[in-house]
């Protein structure tokens, strides 16, 4: 696995051939397939089966989506055109409810239509294109300088973990959560990263540690259910996740399992640190309480996402079997002579002389 | 799928073939398949592999197997036949190091041997097999009493959580951490049941949700990174979770996420409880420092552990797609603009007026 399999971006226009061209992120790591979206139904699809994924990569793909759909109106004057636009919008706009990077993705290209209303067709359809284009590069050169911010946070050599897939494959280059990752790569940081797996659809696994492995980062992959244990052994010194949505008062919503992560890093005193986009930030939403969590079908639990295989050949991986649970975290333990509860030194010796005199 | 489909015993014992007779655990939920296990080397397989798994169940199979090999010991004096059972008991006791149930049956077994040593070859076989019987019989016993001990701590309608399985395949009927969700049923308790998957080896998607699902328990599998959100929902009022070694000081082991599962309860005030036989507790071991933690193989990370079904059919999925991580505990937020620290509502304030001055 060479470091020029990602060499594609995540998202690309393909104007000549009226084409939304992503890669394929349900098929990784076993196969590297581009698909070229056309149809309105096909970018819906697209998003809703997260074959293009990563809040920042689904507003760069909505922004070239409803720029290519716009190219396709027929319509004789402005708010002919301007109904249909907002209808395809609205439509994009269902594919994912939890992001708020495609509906402002999708609110800016509008923006754009209104601007631009008193122009020629052609000249609104070309201000669309560009502004898609500038949403693009300016994730890149947002991601570049989360990166700088969050690399000024770790030390070389430190041990990163991270959750679901805030990387290459959801941004436009460096991603969130990896950007510090990336940077300190180029700058020989030499960091050593766990990868959460991500259940149920194994982004973590199936992109994270595949991505970052073809950078060559040093990266292992580890089940949800370990990060506990990797932190307990001083393993971590930062965790870096992204976000799909932070609320007013910092609430962040982010792929299932975040909170626990964050729960264990406080515990053992591992700064949790949360790259957001201001794109990413919510003003309108004052706390996670009103955060519409999104629930998906049981197959993604029952059933295997992808083929048998769920990791990149060669990937490392630390596997203990079991951990061990303080007994401060420990409200009783149940035997057949009874509860003891806290502290247990006192109250197991306690139990263990009832059993010597019965 | 009804209700008999567990009537077998996880372990059994058939002299007249000279059987160690289980059900293979790796099978479930898709067969159930009894092993006939004749050899040493049979036996540490079974275990080795997790054919049979769960400390009360490993301890049971131990005891009986150590049994059947010493019937097979050819030898004309006490010593010979020692030297041999020690040699087989050894061997048997290696094949899991961090359950200490394994270990506690077989120096049971041995201590009979020493015991009736003055004794026939025949005498002391006999002993042995009345040992390996009580074994079990305590083990039924043990469970029913820790059943009516934990459901002393909960009430009728309450949602239980639970990790891993240590249910009836783990055990001789009603488990550890189910016995009160077995016995609570028996009384018209009506838990409402949320078992994690537990990864890699999912024992909680194939065994548990198996398990109660067949013995009509409102059973909800949930991914391991889930337990957080369904806390906070107030879904959950107790933890049970059962043990591989508990520690003088209450330090337990268990399958690899426990800790997780009792940090998360912790912060969202759910009593967390483990379901310990005394013959769990490692008196010898002052903390949990000294138990020694398995490690096994990237592939059972990697690869998907037996075909491509991974729970029972129509098992009820709570399956929510992101969480959301509290202000609380995110240390900072990085943005293209630099990092916002807590308390977020000031620090988010303060960066969106320095946005909106630019």
């Amino acid at each position: 696995m060479g470091k020029t399999v990602l060499d594609y971006d995540t998202v690309a226009l393909d104007d000549e051939h009226d084409a939304l061209v992503i890669i394929d992120q349900t098929k990784l790591p076993g196969d590297i397939e581009l698909l070229h979206l056309h149809t309105a139904k096909e970018m819906w699809d697209a998003i809703y089966l997260l074959q293009v994924r990563g809040a920042p990569a689904i507003g760069v793909a909505g922004a070239y989506g409803i720029y290519l759909l716009a190219k396709q109106i027929r319509a004789d004057n402005f708010d002919d055109f301007y109904i249909e636009f907002v209808r395809q919008k609205e439509y994009l706009n269902s594919s994912r409810p939890t992001a708020v990077n495609l509906s402002w993705a999708l609110n800016r290209m509008e923006r754009v239509c209104l601007l631009h209303r008193e122009e020629s067709m052609d000249s609104i359809i070309e201000s669309l294109k560009e502004e898609a284009i500038l949403i693009q590069q300016e994730d890149i050169d947002i991601c570049r300088r989360i990166g700088e911010h969050g690399l000024s946070l770790v030390k070389p050599g430190d041990g990163i973990l991270t959750h679901c897939n805030a990387g290459k494959l959801a941004t436009s280059r460096y991603g969130t959560a990896t950007a510090p990752i990336y940077l300190g790569e180029e700058r020989g940081y030499h960091f050593h990263v766990y990868a959460d797996e991500t259940r149920p659809l194994l982004q973590g696994a199936r992109l994270t540690a595949f991505e970052l492995q073809s950078a060559g980062v040093d990266v292992t992959l580890i089940c949800d259910n370990m990060s506990a244990t990797v932190m307990k052994q001083g393993k971590i010194q930062a965790v870096f996740v992204g976000c799909d949505r932070v609320a007013a008062n910092g609430d962040t919503a982010n792929k299932i399992g975040t909170s626990m992560v964050a729960t264990v890093a406080r515990r053992y005193g591992v700064p949790f640190y949360v790259c957001a986009p201001t794109s990413t930030i919510d003003w309108d939403t004052p706390t996670g309480g009103e955060i519409v969590i999104e629930e998906r079908g049981a197959e993604e639990v029952t059933e295997m996402w992808y083929e048998k295989r769920m990791a990149p050949e060669s990937v490392k991986v630390f596997n203990p079997a079991f951990d061990v649970t303080d007994a401060d975290l420990i409200t009783g333990i149940v035997t057949e002579y009874g509860v003891a509860m806290a502290p247990f030194t006192e109250s197991l010796a306690a139990l263990r002389d009832e059993i010597d005199h019965r």
